[in-house]
C-alpha cells in the first residue's frame, strides 16, 4: 500500500511547478539578479522513467529560464510552460490536449500562485517546506523539501502503484 | 493573533539588510572573490505583494552587487541603497522621504553594522542565525535562518495583520 | 576493528558513481540546464592518498561533464568513464584490466542505474540518502549523505585496515 | 569567561586554512573541475575587525585560487599563502616575520595536511566537521561547521578577551 492516500492507479498525468518544487526555494543569483535554478538528479531518474512509461508530464512555471527548458527537454519532456502568470488556464489546456480528467492528474506546487491549480486537480501535492496555504489544501506532503527529491518521491509511488517501477535487470539503466 | 508581539497594523515601511537576511551568510564566490548572493523565491512573492499593497520597502546593504539591484528591481522595489558603510543615516533619510515614524518601521538585520538601525526602528527583526548582539536587541527572531524565508515570514505577518494577504482567487497570481 | 562489516584487507579496487555519491543529489544548473557538479575536499584528500598507496580507483558515471575529468585527473586518477548508460560491463572490463576479483572491489552508488554494479562487487556501498533499492543491497551505508564525504569515509576505513592511512609526520602533506 | 579554555589575552596572531575552514568542505566545481570556494560574511566582519585592531592574520592554503586572494585582500589581509604543500614551514616563517611565539598563535585547520601546524601553535582550533585526527589534537572545536562562521566564532572570543570587540556606537560600521 502506498503512503499516499489516493488511488494512484488513476494517475495518468503529473504537472510540476519548478521553484520550490523541482528546485529549492533558496538558490544562487546570476550577475543580473536572475535566480540560478538547481536540479535533483534522483528526480531526474524518476521523471525520465515516468515519461518513458507513458505518464504525461508537464512543467508549469512562472519563471523564464532556459536552464529549465534544457534540463527537462533532456529528460524527454515536451510540455514545458514558462513565464506563466496564471497557472490554472495553462493546466486546464494541457489536460484537454491530453484528455486528462482532474482525478487523473497530480499537481505539485509550493506557493500561493499554485493554489488554484492545486485545488483543480485530483491529487494536490506539496513539498514539506511549502507555504502553509498550500500545505493546507494538499492531499500529500512530501517527506523532503523542495528541490530535494519531491518528484522522485511522488513518481516512484505512482509508478509502483501501476507496476511500472523497476521490475527486472534489463530496466536498471537510464 | 500574530506570533510577533508588536502592533503590526502600524507598520507602513520595512527595510532589509541583504547578506545574512535576504541571502544566506555562507555563499559562493566569483573568480575575483566577490560573494555571489542568493535569493529565496518565497521571499520574492511576499516582497512583490507587499510592494503592490503599498508597504514601503527598502534594501540597505553594505554590499556593492548588481545582482541585488536586478533582483529587487524586478520585484518592484525602487529604494535600493548599496555600498552603505553607515546604515542609520540612510535609514533615517529614507524614513523622512516616506514620512515614516520609527514605530511604523521594521528593520531586519543580522550583524553588528545593523545594530544602530535596529535600535532606531520600532520593530527590530533578526534571523535565527543573526549575531548574538543583534538577537539581543530584536523584538522578533524569525524561525528560519538568513536567506531561507526571513522576509516571507515577516511580511506575511504584517500583511495578514492589515488584511492584505491573500483573500480571494483573483489575487493568487503574481 | 572497522565499522564496515567486511574484510577490508582484501579491497584492492574501488569504483565510484559521481552524482549522489561524490557530488550531492541536488546541484545548481548552468544556463543550458546542465548540472554543475560539486566536490567534497575531504574526499579529495582520501582519493589522492588511496591512489598514491596503490588502491585502484575508477569513476563510472552516466554524466558527461568535463569538470569530473578535471577534478579527478588532478587527484591522480586515470580510469574515468563518463556517459556510461550501462555500468556493469564497464565495471567488469575495468576489473579485468586490473586483475581484480569481485571480492577485491567496492562499488559506491546511489540510484537504480548502479544496482547491477553494486550486486556484482564484493562490497556494495551506499550513501545515507541513496535510493531505498540501493540501500537494501548495500553491505555498508555511509554516515554522510552523497557529496558530503562518502569517499573519505570508505577509503579511510580501507586504508586503515591495510595500515596505509597516516602513520608518521612525513606523510601529513598532500 | 570564554568558552575557549585558553588564555586568549595572549593571542596576537591567527592563521587559517581555507577549504573546510573559511569555506565549506563541499563546494561547486567550475567547468574545468576547479573547486569554487564559498565565503561566510559574518566571518568577513570579524576578520576585518580583528585586522584593524592589530591581530596578525594569515591565510595558509594548499589551494591555488584567485578568489581567495580577492576576498581576503578586500578584508585587509596581506599574508595570503596559496599552493602550500607543506604548511608548517610557511607558518613558522610567518611567525618569525611577525615576532610571534607559538603560545601567541592560533591555527585553524580541518584535515591531515593541517596536523603539523596545529601541533606547533599554542591554540589549535578545528571546525565541528574536521577530520577525527584534527579534532583529537584541537584545544577548541567550533560549534559551527567549516565555512559557516568558524573564524567569527574564534575571533569574536579573542577580541572580547582583549576588549577589542564592539564597545560603543561609533564602532558599529564596517
Amino acid at each position: 500500500m502506498s503512503k499516499i492516500n489516493y488511488d494512484l492507479s488513476k494517475i495518468r498525468g503529473v504537472a510540476f511547478d519548478v521553484d520550490g518544487v523541482l528546485s529549492p526555494a533558496t538558490i544562487p543569483m546570476a550577475d543580473n539578479g536572475a535566480p540560478i535554478r538547481m536540479a535533483n538528479l534522483k528526480d531526474g531518474y524518476a521523471i525520465s522513467r515516468a515519461n518513458k512509461k507513458g505518464i504525461k508530464l508537464a512543467i508549469i512555471s512562472g519563471a523564464d529560464a532556459q536552464s529549465i527548458v534544457g534540463r527537462f527537454t533532456l529528460l524527454g519532456l515536451k510540455d514545458i510552460y514558462l513565464s506563466v502568470a496564471d497557472k490554472l488556464p495553462v493546466l486546464k489546456q494541457w489536460m484537454r490536449d491530453n484528455d486528462l480528467n482532474p482525478e487523473e492528474v497530480a499537481y505539485v506546487g509550493d506557493d500561493i500562485p499554485d493554489l488554484q491549480a492545486l485545488l483543480y486537480c485530483g491529487l494536490p501535492v506539496a513539498p514539506r517546506d511549502a507555504a502553509v496555504e498550500v500545505k493546507s489544501v494538499a492531499k500529500y506532503i512530501t517527506g523532503v523539501e523542495g528541490g530535494h527529491g519531491v518528484a522522485r518521491e511522488l513518481l516512484e509511488e505512482v509508478l509502483k502503484a501501476q507496476d511500472l517501477w523497476i521490475s527486472n535487470n534489463n530496466e536498471y539503466a537510464w
